[in-house]
């Protein structure tokens, strides 16, 4: 692939999601999605905390070195971004939006596994709000849970999305 | 780093958008951002179809084999999802909401760049929509442009964020 000249090195680094309690939100993404938080970032004059979480391979470590780190973070392909407007974790509901319901427009974060049903037999123990089991409507072997803010992450494989390739 | 038990092999997949009118879109994220449109999904019977968009490193190219496509596609860290409900390129302004206005939620993707500043310049001269210029404001560096449905694209660098690490 050649891509439009202007546009080499371009990557898609992040997307980034309102949380309202950042230790509910670390607590799902870490212990129960398998990701590793790179780095956390304050904000005191503007009362805000950034998180960046990634899925690292096994025996991947984060650089100590700041500018060595800067570019481990933000050029890499992916990071999930979470925002913290300090004070929103005393709220007792989520103030966000999750943008399934009107007015839509952001639908979900997509993870892929190696075998859905496995993963949501996990999910499940762990205690996981479910929007969507593997086998609940036409969707088979596609699930959806619900992260603390009630944002929808569609848990996918590749072996189950080829059925709709040809 | 070691992942919790159950969780090798996740990848953070996806990020689905529902965006208006797929040819503005696909204009805008291939022409202006260089991504590279992996694949178009036709769902008949829900009236919908899916834009599996991705940045391609030189001379990658996209397997013909549907299985091995899938798994070029869906194992991959990252895609971009479009999702386009036929028939909303008929109205005149975008249905969708971008999040960051009430009811807010998700705010924004992130593309990484060589230089924000080069990559601004060309943004300007194909007619992005500017939401912050890269001397706007306090967050010196950083700069935001709106896709055709209003949804925030944050352009950044590692150069730029390293300032903020410690």
């Amino acid at each position: 692939m050649t891509r439009p000249a202007g546009t080499a090195g371009f990557a898609l680094n992040q997307t980034m999601l309102r949380v309202r309690d950042p230790e509910a939100s670390l607590h799902f993404y870490r212990d129960l999605l398998g990701m590793t938080l790179l780095q956390k970032l304050d904000f005191e004059e503007m009362q805000f905390s950034l998180y960046f979480l990634a899925y690292l391979d096994e025996g991947e470590v984060l650089p100590l070195d700041p500018a060595e780190r800067a570019r481990f973070i933000f050029d890499r392909e992916t990071t999930l971004e979470l925002t913290h407007n300090w004070g929103t974790e005393k709220e007792e509901t989520s103030p966000y939006h999750n943008g399934n319901s009107d007015p839509r427009g952001f639908g979900h974060i997509g993870i892929s596994v190696p075998d859905v049903e496995a993963a949501c037999d996990r999910f499940e123990k762990l205690g996981a709000a479910f929007v969507k089991r593997p086998d609940d409507g036409k969707m088979k072997g596609i699930a959806f849970i619900a992260d603390p803010d009630g944002y929808w992450i569609e848990i996918l494989s590749s072996a189950r999305m080829s059925g709709f390739l040809t």
